[in-house]
């Protein structure tokens, strides 16, 4: 269990990063607080101005000058608790240099939503297998959330899933403020891959948008995309849980519908045929769900789970099947 | 079962009705379908001109002048299928005069998405036991589908319940068309109480937006909306059904998240400080779901299922409750 002390490591500098220390430093002092991201002209600029220059800039940060910095060691050296908040397809890249000793004892909080490629795990099982990290020093933190709206302090509510219950409620204690409400979880699997696989739904929503479907059929799709999680989450860790709580169908839905989601202005440009290259680079920012698509249709390989919308987001992205004739195909599977 | 004679009379002038029409004239003859309406004037206009003056005015509509009439025995007689398509507030007022001898062998469809006044019966119910119609007439034809879309001919889904699976498949024939999919489904009294709960579940979301809340929170409201409509569905016909169905998932989804939708709408104002009548006013279009959340009210007296999303909304629309304060109650008791 984690003492008094909370020192926490934040390691990651977009928009969620910038969102989770903006909420951290709302509950502990700002020297409690650690910070890491690659870019060095951003460190300087926020050591300077307490703002991120890139992300949710309108927020002042209340974080020490030099506990901001490039150097991964130093930042989490110090830490019990280290939040991981880059894009899962740099995860190996920001971690490299470090090994099982540097995170020994310590916490590790997945606030990621994606797969490792190559590795095809997820977050939680990345951090136990390679760097001996009991599953019970393991937490994930998951939506539905915005880092947007948390810059506005508009109320969200997060899920906290912990094998360790106490754990959980530790860190779900860090985090809640005014505008931050927290779920208590013990699904560590379900969260994470309910996070990953929402945004490859909301990728197929963005590109049902794209080749001109309406509403209607938003709502058909996403109905029938909650109920592919569920029998994905079911077959690769059959636990009691209700689909419709909120870190499932509650974060599935805020980002296939929200004005803010990354993955369905992605799918949406795929849709109106941008390819996938010149879409990643129009939005300047990383669409997980092109990533995890190939990660799940590679671990359905051996779950065999029907996926429909997955196996159809695939085929666009990596089998270059035309937008339009594999959402029509998929309109004749779902129902 | 119907015979292959497919006689259809539309009860209602509104935009919902107009679309039924589109989608039957798709399928069988302009001299098979009857419609009636209250509006003389529109009368004239379709007869004259083939396009509702009032609704989806973009349609050609391809009816027989001398089929279009104010007056309902004449619309009923030669009919073996009738349409329901009035708010429910003005379905009696729509029938006065009609006697069960009128409805006598006749197949009921209900098109309407709320619960009688005073009787606090869904539609079918009201049919079958005002009108002696038995149950396994009755049909009930529910969403997704908002009938804007119908009108762009976007790809739609909708939901043919009927206890008798032939009726069912026989009705879903006259409607499906290159741009209709149909589901048949035998759970009349779910289909018809998801569809008057996600009206009120709509008015919430819009009542929400209109205080100020976000997407996040949205979500969240959403995903506890779907579990309120499971807990009050299964207390009243308690069936094997999955909630996450098109039906009932997908049917609060385009009610909730949609532009269309005048539910929310209606809510967003409530929510920005109008009153209800002159929300009503300005918007001059029926909410159903402001009627529905009282008659939900009264019926679940008796089941007294946990529904603290409609209770919200009942307070606020009929105990004059400040929206903000009492949808900040709400966010304490959902999760």
């Amino acid at each position: 269990m984690v003492e008094q002390q909370h020192k926490v490591a934040v390691i990651g500098g977009g928009s969620w990063a910038t969102a989770i220390v903006k909420m951290l430093s709302d509950n502990i002092a700002e020297k409690e607080i650690f910070w890491w991201m690659r870019d060095a002209d951003s460190v300087c600029h926020i050591a300077k101005y307490k703002r991120n220059p890139k992300y949710l800039s309108a927020v002042e940060l209340k974080v020490t000058a030099d506990h901001v910095s490039t150097q991964i060691k130093e930042i989490i050296a110090p830490a019990q608790l280290v939040v991981l908040c880059v894009p899962a397809a740099f995860l190996k890249d920001a971690l490299q240099g470090i090994n099982p000793e540097d995170f020994k004892g310590k916490k590790i909080i997945s606030a990621i939503k994606g797969i490792v490629p190559d590795e095809n795990q997820i977050i939680g099982d990345y951090i136990h297998q390679t760097f001996q990290v009991p599953l019970s020093d393991i937490v994930v933190i998951s939506g539905p959330c915005h880092a947007e709206e948390v810059a506005l302090e508009k109320l969200s509510y997060l899920t906290i899933a912990s094998q360790d219950h106490k754990l959980a409620c530790c860190f779900s204690g860090l985090i809640n403020t005014r505008y931050i409400k927290t779920n208590i979880s013990d699904d560590i699997y379900g969260t994470e891959y309910g996070a990953v696989l929402k945004n490859i739904y909301a990728i197929a929503g963005g590109i049902c948008h794209g080749v001109g479907f309406g509403d209607n059929f938003q709502a058909v799709l996403i109905s029938n995309a909650i109920r592919e999680m569920s029998r994905f989450v079911d077959a690769i860790h059959p636990i009691s849980r209700d689909i419709n709580e909120s870190a499932y169908l509650g974060d599935l839905l805020v980002t296939a519908y929200s004005q803010f989601s990354r993955n369905r202005t992605f799918g949406a440009m795929i849709g109106k045929g941008y390819t996938a290259k010149s879409a990643q680079l129009e939005m300047n920012m990383i669409a997980e769900g092109y990533y995890a698509v190939n990660c799940i249709h590679q671990i359905n390989k051996i779950y065999k789970v029907n996926m429909p919308i997955a196996r159809a987001v695939y085929a666009v992205l990596y089998e270059k099947h035309a937008p339009r004739i594999e959402m029509k195909l998929l309109a004749e599977e779902i129902s």
